[in-house]
């Protein structure tokens, strides 16, 4: 770890992610890297999709959670962890609670989907609601933290998770050799904090483009404006990008991204379909994020070999966004 | 090849499905195996799931269309291939030509899907519409074979097909090393007639089950009967799995088939979701009727390492089985 004098962070390095990968590897799955004829025509590009939906828990976020649930020491891990988190980072959080066989402890709001509070505790979460307000959720949090002595594990602002999520674009170039970009949807930046970590270190020739929804695009308006900016309630289509970039992630893109993309709700959810139709996967909208972007800025990807991210699978096959 | 005498059939051999190995490598995906804890737990066994829904033209047909297409002679080959198909084999075999740049010509009856004639026009089949009545068929495809001189690739009565859709199980065995079973699902017996070929050279060990929906019992009663059986128009949502046993593949059913393993249409479905839902793949009803089977039959495969068969994944993302 180094420390980022201008914020006084820790700041994780690439031997942190080499590191994660020895942890994790017995926790998750190598994902496969698909690609599609048609996809490659219509982009113009090469295009080689990680598939993070395939992974353990349905999501990439299971790299990050299992790299900070493994790296407790007995004493820490006897008192579990906990989260705030109603997506994705709550189910593999309680996906790596679990193979450690240690308590997480999840606040939600209790007006989540029944859906979402079924999945983490079909992975062994301990659920606390709480109101749905800020205030409520900070109590809330404040006293299962005090009550338990849990480690809390943000979902991304957190060196542990971002060297976690680091091992996916290890796998990437691993698997591939060199690239000319790599495309990851951006949220909260967990992901694309990652993948710079990594390829900044062992393939620095590799442009990182966060995709992002229009309808959420604070990480395209911080990237722009050179500081972080964050929306009260953005709404999408692409519900795992809801959240702001954070000192630690606004660390990796300020410095490594090469450029931020956005796409429309139509777009990304013509993307969707089409990966799904074409490549026979289930993948979530905020999934589709990259793919969108790519199609509309052939300029930019044409004549290059470019991995994207799939970052997860976990949508509700009862309410697909073509169907309503 | 060898000839069975009895009915005085050219049966292929392992050497064939070598050579069709070679042949349509460059042609196909070599498919990724999937795993699920969710989905071992349930059934009690070890489940290795063979990915050929994302196989190219999202089907397994293409190993046998290739083999078929790229085993033919340049004087044959400038005449094109033709077939009578409105599933996958059709969607394959357009592929497999399109990729060697020879005509495709396919007979499909004017009634069916329009989604259906669109995926064979998308990989370039050239459709001739027939009447939706066996003698309409028949009479329309004998002239476009005597316009054309195409060569008839048939989608399972076929030892070209039949060596090529052994390359799976090879590929099966090449990666995971010695299987208790593996289970596919059976129509007109084509895949199967491939895993038999290979498993009984190269596996002898491990057992065949043919898995069929109920509604289209037809192999379980040849199976039962010693004798082909076929019905008139049996309907499942299963509609992959409608067509009856021929003498190529009754040839391998007969003689090295385990057993034949029926479930319901409701089985099928609640299978086809939990696979989609758990293992984030698009797939087809017939796919799911393996699982399906190997979760009503605990007894058969607890404790055992298991090779399943996902066949296809060309499914109308528009009328899903749940969303009916």
């Amino acid at each position: 770890m180094t420390v980022d004098t201008a914020e006084n962070l820790y700041i994780p390095t690439y031997d942190d992610v080499l590191a994660a990968h020895e942890r994790v590897k017995p926790y998750i799955h190598r994902t496969p890297i698909l690609t599609s004829r048609l996809l490659n025509e219509l982009s113009g590009a090469e295009l080689f999709f990680k598939c993070e939906n395939l992974q353990k828990a349905g999501a990439f976020k299971v790299r990050g959670a299992s790299n900070a649930v493994f790296g407790l020491s007995e004493e820490k891990a006897k008192k579990g962890v906990a989260t705030h988190s109603s997506g994705n980072h709550a189910l593999s959080l309680s996906y790596a609670a679990g193979r450690r066989g240690i308590p997480c402890h999840v606040v939600m709001p209790r007006t989540a989907p029944q859906v979402k509070k079924d999945a983490v505790r079909g992975y062994g979460g301990i659920i606390t609601e709480c109101e749905p307000s800020t205030s409520s959720r900070e109590e809330t949090f404040a006293r299962i933290q005090a009550e338990t002595g849990a480690d809390f594990v943000h979902p991304y602002n957190d060196e542990r998770v971002i060297a976690g999520q680091g091992t996916c674009a290890k796998e990437i170039i691993e698997d591939l050799g060199p690239l000319d970009a790599i495309v990851a949807p951006i949220g909260g930046g967990g992901m694309i904090s990652g993948t710079c970590l990594t390829l900044s270190n062992i393939s620095p020739e590799t442009k990182i483009y966060a995709a992002e929804p229009e309808q959420a695009d604070d990480a395209y308006q911080s990237f722009k404006q050179g500081k972080i900016i964050a929306y009260d309630a953005p709404k999408t289509i692409a519900d795992g990008l809801l959240v702001p970039l954070k000192e630690r992630t606004w660390h990796f893109v300020s410095r490594y991204v090469t450029d931020v993309l956005t796409a429309s709700d139509e777009e990304i959810i013509e993307a969707m379909k089409l990966i799904w139709k074409r490549m026979k996967i289930v993948m979530e909208p905020s999934s589709a994020v990259p793919l969108a972007t790519i199609l509309k800025n052939r300029d930019v990807f044409a004549g290059k070999r470019v991995g994207v991210v799939i970052t997860g699978g976990n949508v509700d096959l009862d309410k697909l966004p073509w169907n309503k």
